[in-house]
């Protein structure tokens, strides 16, 4: 299955979750429309809203998807939408997708209140639904994304951050979103499929993030570049310069805590260099296979169907993004 | 009563309100807790917890206080509390009572993190209470919050805001959570009072606002200096400017409108000369005290009791502040 193969089996459903998110930004105040309409419709893939309905269906293959499950998925990105605002303020981001950002197209006040319009509008969609255990998934979630993103500031320039903080780090920027779109799919359909839902997102989060993480060493060189650089400058150590700081010897290693600690990119190449001899790619590509399977064993419970398939083919598409 | 005997009323719950407000702001991550302990701490008056929890007993004045009504009470401080450490990042403030803000202390990215952690923690504590028409309550308040703040932003620097646009923005920055305080109390004590406490704490949100932005004008020189400098700089037209707007001559109007457009505080003497002359004092004095009285009427179908008695106070109190 092709993501065009994948997206077709809920183009309908997709449609409705547009619907839904554009009813949801709606404001009387002009410049809340506009922003939350400019940073909605920049948001790209849209793959956590594809996840909770491909969750949904699969939880129930031959059932009708109740309407609540597309609200679910619009709230989903909605939050999503929201976190990408904040980050992109709090890391000073300028594009997002090749779109401006929020704070550059207007400011960094608009932004941060635009993206607090849209925490509390996902919450208050959400209380429409009328479910309070949905409501705790969520409320706890977005604790915990925001916990992680302060834990993410304080290991800032850190070089010895171990590997449980990045998986925590990590957890908290890409699969706890994840979690919510798959699970709370599951428990306005089929309450049994919870925790499997829950354990293959957080697997398939992970995973995803892990690639991410890699994909940075393994770009062409100026893609690479720039995203290495960046998170650098930022002094976010990811699990490939975490691995590195494991494997190599004495003088390499305070070479690449150097680099972590000072911000400094101007030697990048020799970093990347050291990162690549150092074994650091094989050990995250063992890692992201790991979790791939992990997603994979926890979808085992639930019925076959081209809803499920599809579900694991995104893992698949995930881990063949590195060449 | 003075401010002092109100407070005792309830200085026991109140010992319950701060230990609920510390369990909310744990976080495994310590700058979470840092900040957070930081923020709550240095917050000042508790002014929507008191009246959160006077409106509860004067609902009941006979019957125990419900743990959730204390619980509430803690809620609304930590909303508060959030709204406060995002608006200090969007007015780029370095004091708040005279303690350092957490955008100061520590910076814009971990205030804006923080203030959503509150946010989100605020919510996942009323999801346990467990009631969906108080979460309705707080995420409707919540969204309209913040398209107040946008709002706000939109109308800086332009001298032709209306009265309507003023009262839209004052709800939004300081009845709407009085509301909150006080609707939310009745809805778990007796619901029968909920509209009224909701009129009661909507005009004395507004009188107590009015109150704020004249004692800019009434104040010893310095501080209104201050103030006056500050709002006029942010580009911020109140209702003492908005009302000179309309009753000075020509050439001094220009004058007021110029004042807002560049946010030049250079001529605030001038300025505030031409406040005073114009009448526009008395005029926001006439409204303030039309709001006071109509908060008074909204209490009369509440039981007479000494907790009844105490919000009255709080509306005559906060009328006082101009001498």
């Amino acid at each position: 299955m092709s993501m065009t193969d994948i997206t077709a089996l809920v183009a309908d459903d997709f449609k409705r979750v547009d619907a839904f998110i554009h009813s949801g930004v709606h404001s009387h105040v002009p410049l809340v429309l506009d922003v939350a309409k400019h940073v909605v419709e920049a948001g790209g893939k849209r793959l956590r809203p594809l996840m909770c309905l491909l969750a949904a269906k699969a939880c129930a293959p031959g059932q009708q998807l109740p309407s609540s499950a597309v609200e679910l998925s619009a709230i989903v990105e909605m939050l999503h939408t929201a976190t990408l605002v904040h980050d992109d303020v709090v890391d000073d981001s300028g594009l997002r997708r090749g779109v401006p950002t929020a704070n550059v197209k207007w400011d960094n006040p608009t932004a941060v209140l635009v993206g607090d319009f849209l925490i509390a509008r996902s919450f208050d969609m959400l209380v429409n639904i009328g479910s309070l255990p949905l409501l705790k998934l969520f409320s706890l979630a977005t604790c915990g994304i925001a916990e992680g993103e302060v834990l993410q500031l304080q290991c800032q320039h850190n070089p010895h951050i171990t590997e449980q903080t990045y998986f925590e780090m990590i957890h908290a920027k890409t699969s706890l979103l994840f979690e919510v779109a798959c699970e709370s799919a599951a428990l306005v359909v089929n309450p049994s499929y919870q925790s499997a839902l829950r354990e293959f997102a957080e697997a398939f989060g992970n995973a995803f993030q892990m690639v991410d993480d890699v994909l940075d060493y393994v770009g062409d060189a100026t893609a690479l570049g720039k995203n290495i650089g960046d998170d650098l400058m930022e002094g976010k150590p990811t699990l490939p310069l975490i691995a590195a700081m494991q494997l190599l010897g004495t003088a390499d290693k305070a070479f690449v805590a150097r680099c972590i600690t000072s911000g400094d990119s101007s030697q990048l190449e020799k970093m990347v260099a050291l990162v690549r001899q150092s074994g650091a790619l094989d050990y995250c590509l063992a890692k992201i296979d790991a979790e791939s399977q992990r997603a994979v064993h926890a979808l085992a419970v639930l019925p076959d169907s081209q809803y499920k398939q599809a579900l694991l083919e995104l893992v698949a598409i995930a881990a063949k993004r590195i060449g």
